[in-house]
């Protein structure tokens, strides 16, 4: 039996309010449970140094924690004067996710920041940053693309991602807090619509894992992206 | 006519949403119209180094906007690597405010910090932090109250803060942004419950202003503050 | 009875020595009693980013205290590796009352600086800044004029400051540091020549204090910055 | 054909040359192919703070590339004064891997830091980190059993890793630094002599890839980790 | 003829001004003509780590340019966050100079700081920096003795510094900054009252040097030395 | 009898391995006994802002010690943000030692950066530095004119460097670690082949020194620069 309740397959209710503010090109507040982040995508009409002259677009993002969103508050990164390698290390993990299902060309030479801050943590924030921040990108293309200011859709493919772990010896999905903190294995999944994978990033914490339990934290994982799917779907249609 | 419509000494809609989070010992989303600052209590059994040993407690202050709370995306002060000065600037008179209203011997050799992260701007924030920091303040000095850790009560007064300003000539109550960019004097005013005053800051923008502009400004903070406290009384009611 | 012995409305000796360093356009050591500050005005001939291409110029302020300026030595902020929050609090406030007196239009598209450096402090070191900044800014303005490089004085008003307080229950003009230490309330004015008001910032330090003090302590500004008015008069008068 | 004219299936030559410097308690300088990584393991009689006082030790790492280690200088890092999200990213995954095969308790309270500077580059530095990291790991600890301060060897299993990539649609082991700029998906995997998984990362650069290919992936790992182990093994040996 | 029309071998005039500020322990505006350096001594009653517990004290420096103590303003180092390489080598230059004329056991586990800051610039900043630390040291000394917390004196030589270098083929005395703008070699020495020579630093700008230049160098420094010495003597006598 | 069974003017063994490392236009391993320098030379087709346009080049230098080339592990520089002190005179120290003996303007508008990595540490680091630096420069100019892109020669003379010091009163060359921390006074002295003097840098750490001890330690210096000139002639001769 899980902490929760829930059964080993079964996610944490997903929740996805779009428009959660007003300035952003694309704003989304997704919860898994009580997981809960904001997500923002912001259009700039310009590309970072490495991409200018290619005509092409970039994607990119950055996350925080708020200092509360945890229980007890962490120290806030601006003030100690720099973001901790955990920090950077999502931040490139959600940039890349969705880069790779965006069509850097049909972009355009613009840039789109995706900055993803956690109001409340118990696990998966970035799963849940990277699943919210599909939202706000596909509202934010729609945008550019209702504006006429581009022509052919650069986002045609969904992409989802979600935690799994082995707690106690059992394969489990959608981990919150208290299984994060006692899972031998921990392993985060970035998938695509339609099967194919874009990211696997499966870690020993105490015990190491076999081949075996890798391919059955891949099947919940397509379990639980198949719900968020559904649910940006959802959140998208109009 | 105001921007909004509003007269001259007509607040925005005041919203107060208690235990906006879970962790927090104090947690509110207070809302001034459209701007819209999440702020936590956070309680710490220790103080800072300078106030060790003398039996005395602490309240300080953290402020920080979210990257696209405004209307073109500001870079993350994470990112950066450092705090601007006006974040700095903030964050010391919010700090301040609320110890005006704190015995710090009756809190006992503890630390509360009052985090302010603005989740969308619209002119205001420094003051809604303030106003909804006492709230989040009071919420977390309560729980302590009935755990039995504070024994006299620290926070018997009301804090709140309005700005004011000079805009074409008027002076107008609870700056919105497009008043705020275009104000001749911009003033903030942190007043007590009672009548007294805790910080004026009154900054000729445009063109100076004289003693009796100071005062008609004073006198629409204080009607903009009676609202303030009414709302946060019936938050914190129980 | 003042720690220093001075009636309450007393401005302690104001002291103005221009031309204290050679290389600068315009530089000054004010004292306010045994507070020293340096002050030099530096002109360069380009302006910020944010104010390029608009045909108008730019003032601007950096604060320090040297370490020893002060009862105990302070650390290097050049060594901790940033500045404290009270030093860019107080150069955003010189800066801002300088341009408060100054035509950027008349300036043409050349930046200001005034560095303000603290030699010795007991207690205004920053109304000090301000009233010495005003002479090193007009000096600096007299040469550009001199040399032809500037047709129209864009600096034809005067702009002082001075810290008033409530010290045991009595206002008192110009707080030396015995007295900054043990304010109730501590407010710092800055003032143009001929009444009006560029900025206010009083704060209530142990007691909170009302409208009455309020102005008292604005009246007593007033008799301070006539005083420096003079002082600067004869220091630029030539 | 691979550019370096290999099978699909093979490893460049590896190299270990152990006690390449004197001062460390562990040292070696590891080759996969053209990629030279200099490790080096310092044992510290102390632990980090959030270790203290559990009566077990840590092992931690930190990597870097020498500026001139790649094709073109890349800028210092100590210049730049802070380590780049890619850096920070790869000394977490080596702490973490080696780690995984440690016994901390049997350690004792005792740090080991397993310093990896990249002398040259040619793809796959962080694999070759992590496998010649075991290696001065194993010899640090073995000085330490030699000279009685562990009592059990905390250290019983041999820790390896490879980067495996699909390019031009071929799963291939070992990728250098040309396959590894055009590779469609790429895979760092990081296995434990005996068939267990520390640590999956596969990253879809271009094309996203499926189960299959994660499991082309993974056998080709086991392949590649089969050599290493047996490279480390004769290291070792005395 | 030199540009300043000094005979090869003539010093500047030597200014020394002790007591300049009020609250440092000792503190001396010494001046090589145009060139003016602020030296405080502070005493603090504690060692930095690294020498605590050895019963002995430590004398240290810091250095920095006032930004307009030059031609043209240079950037303050706590606004761009950090000392530069200059800054760093010339505060660790003074600190040893003074530590090889102070008997630090003597001292008692007791730090003095020299905070030597250039008010005014004109070549050989370091070297009034130290000629002026050692009054500004031997003022603080003499008090600590006075008020019976040092038995026996730990400065019993006096030291000095002067910068001589080659300009257009002539070796020249205490160059200012014209000369050192233009010299083929610039040499920094500091001598100790009696002969011997604490430190020597002869860099070629231009041309390289030979032996005899160096000879002459060292001789013109004696000569400028045996001034400073008699200035310092004059100006600690009571 | 020194530690390590040396003659006073006896150096240790100097080892140079050229093409240490593939990528860059020069690379040499420098061995001064158990001190080993990794020095590469990187042309980049461009100069520093302060060089541009003048049809020159520029030729600096970075040092860096791996945190456990010494006794016991230092902290790494990019993992605390910033350079030392020491780092810095050391890497101006090279940087101006091989500009002595480079015609920038027969260079061209290019930059050489000389990066000095030291593997293993055992005194002496900074003068070995320097030797090995000017063989990678020498390599790179080679490579630059056999491509034609420097019609003329810009380095026609070797510079070398070395480390004297007294030790127990008797002037030895070439000092170790062991005779580095006990020496009474230690002289870096970088010489030109022929004769002429770079640069000086001689300091008293104990004792101070006279005039004859110091031109002993030139003498000294002079001996091991010719061992050095062989040893740099033979690893560049083809």
């Amino acid at each position: 039996m899980r902490p929760s309740g829930r059964a080993a397959d079964q996610m944490r209710a997903i929740t996805i309010e779009t428009n959660f503010t007003k300035h952003a090109e694309g704003s989304v507040l997704i919860g898994f449970g009580d997981t809960k982040v904001l997500v923002t995508a912001s259009v700039e009409e310009r590309v970072p140094p490495f991409m200018r002259g290619k005509g092409e677009g970039w994607v990119t993002a950055e996350y925080s924690m708020l200092p509360r969103a945890t229980h007890t508050r962490g120290s806030r990164e601006a003030a100690k004067g720099k973001q901790s390698g955990r920090t950077q290390e999502i931040q490139r993990l959600i940039g890349r996710s969705l880069r790779a299902v965006t069509d850097l060309k049909k972009l355009g030479e613009r840039q789109i920041t995706l900055d993803c801050d956690v109001i409340q943590a118990d696990g998966g924030t970035r799963t849940a940053s990277i699943s919210g921040a599909w939202v706000a990108l596909r509202l934010a293309v729609q945008k550019l693309m209702d504006a006429g200011a581009i022509a052919e859709d650069p986002l045609t493919r969904k992409v989802a991602a979600i935690s799994c772990g082995i707690v106690k010896g059992t394969p489990v999905l959608d981990l919150d807090y208290i299984e994060d903190s006692s899972a031998d294995a921990d392993a985060n999944f970035v998938l695509i619509e339609g099967g194919h994978i874009a990211e696997v990033q499966a870690t020993a914490e105490g015990a190491t894992y076999d081949e075996e339990a890798l391919l059955r934290l891949l099947r919940l994982a397509r379990l639980g992206c198949a719900d968020i799917f559904a649910a940006q779907e959802k959140a998208v249609a109009r």
